[in-house]
């Protein structure tokens, strides 16, 4: 990972936003970058990501830190749906961080954190199922 | 859009992982939570956000904000795609701001912004094609 | 496209079914091939047809077939996507052109032909709208 | 499963291929079916498939034929993603069975079987690994 670049906590959404719009704006891609458009490229790059993980177990991807270049490639994947999402959101005029926090009070209450210890779903009876 | 939150220019990527971590945490989903597993999740969200373009024309998709509803949609869609790319980078323990800072100086070396002027592709004869 | 093979109009989808069977046992890859893994290595291969029109206006999507060489990386996308959903059918014991047949009387149900010409969706108002 | 129709034993695909185009035809669906939106249509699917084992260990994957209702469903997405195969191959004039078979041979050539035995990918030094 390159240490020279401000990283997570010294870095607003906006900025990152800003730097993708500045990309695009460059090389005049504004005319590719319908949402439509991006919603594929944003899902292209989500199973470039998928595709690290298709044969390796559940517990093995956990692992895959102790592999540098493996890493590097997947965070890579992820940077890239994260610079798509950027890419969407500033077509379209979107706040990510009020969206994501207005979403998670929203799931917050459909998955009262007492009632879903351990578990995801609600099985028939009502009850939270693994 | 709730005005409630702060917003872009106010948020840290690492006030919105650290969100992510805690919502998480309070559940005790981390079990859930391998990197596999979580490539799925987010490529599912990805194809949700697919799904509200897939019969739509491009310029159309350019226009979805004349419907707060829809557009309102969407953003929930863009939300989660960030999201669980928080809760990857969370369980392997990689920077976005860095990761995303040294792909666009990698993609700006690829796409050089005076050639790629309007331009995705290399054509056959090396000069880039529309 | 090669002339050679057995065409759609001489070939029982059993017989495709056996030959991507047989593929993976002359390989002993059935521990890999859990229903998991299989529908991520699917859904990679749903996104790299995608990614052939990305970039694409829906109109030229539909002239791709004026290029030989994209036509048939296409089709090949095409054939990784059916090839995966037989081999997750196999795994899982599904028929599917009984599956197929059922759900389209399904779908005729949902969609009735002299409703919805040449529309998609219900309206706000019960009636389908494009 | 509906006993009534036909299985994949006593079904070309090109009769399946032929059932879809009707369905499209009659509610005049084809202004909607550019390939890139069927590429679409397709990828969303393929997700919905993915959805229904996200969450769930590879080993259980294998064993959701003890659920009749969640192997119905995971049938009918099956169906879904083989249904827009036929649709983009309807489309684009491609052959299906040819082509599945000459990728096949191609597959063949690229993991020679006695090389492969129970590994998936080549290691550094060029020798099969898991």
């Amino acid at each position: 990972m390159p240490e020279a670049f401000p990283g997570d906590a010294d870095t607003t959404v906006a900025e990152l936003r800003r730097n993708m719009a500045a990309f695009v704006e460059e090389r005049q891609w504004r005319h590719f970058h319908s949402p439509k458009n991006i919603s594929m490229a944003l899902a292209v790059e989500a199973a470039e990501l998928l595709e690290h993980f298709q044969w390796m177990d559940s517990e093995e991807s956990r692992h895959i830190d102790a592999d540098a270049e493996k890493l590097a490639a997947v965070a890579e994947e992820i940077a890239d749906v994260v610079g798509y999402s950027f890419a969407i959101a500033n077509e379209l005029g979107i706040d990510l961080s009020q969206t994501i926090r207005a979403k998670m009070v929203k799931n917050a209450q459909k998955y009262p954190a007492e009632q879903f210890q351990g578990r995801h779903e609600l099985g028939q009876d009502g009850k939270p199922v693994g």
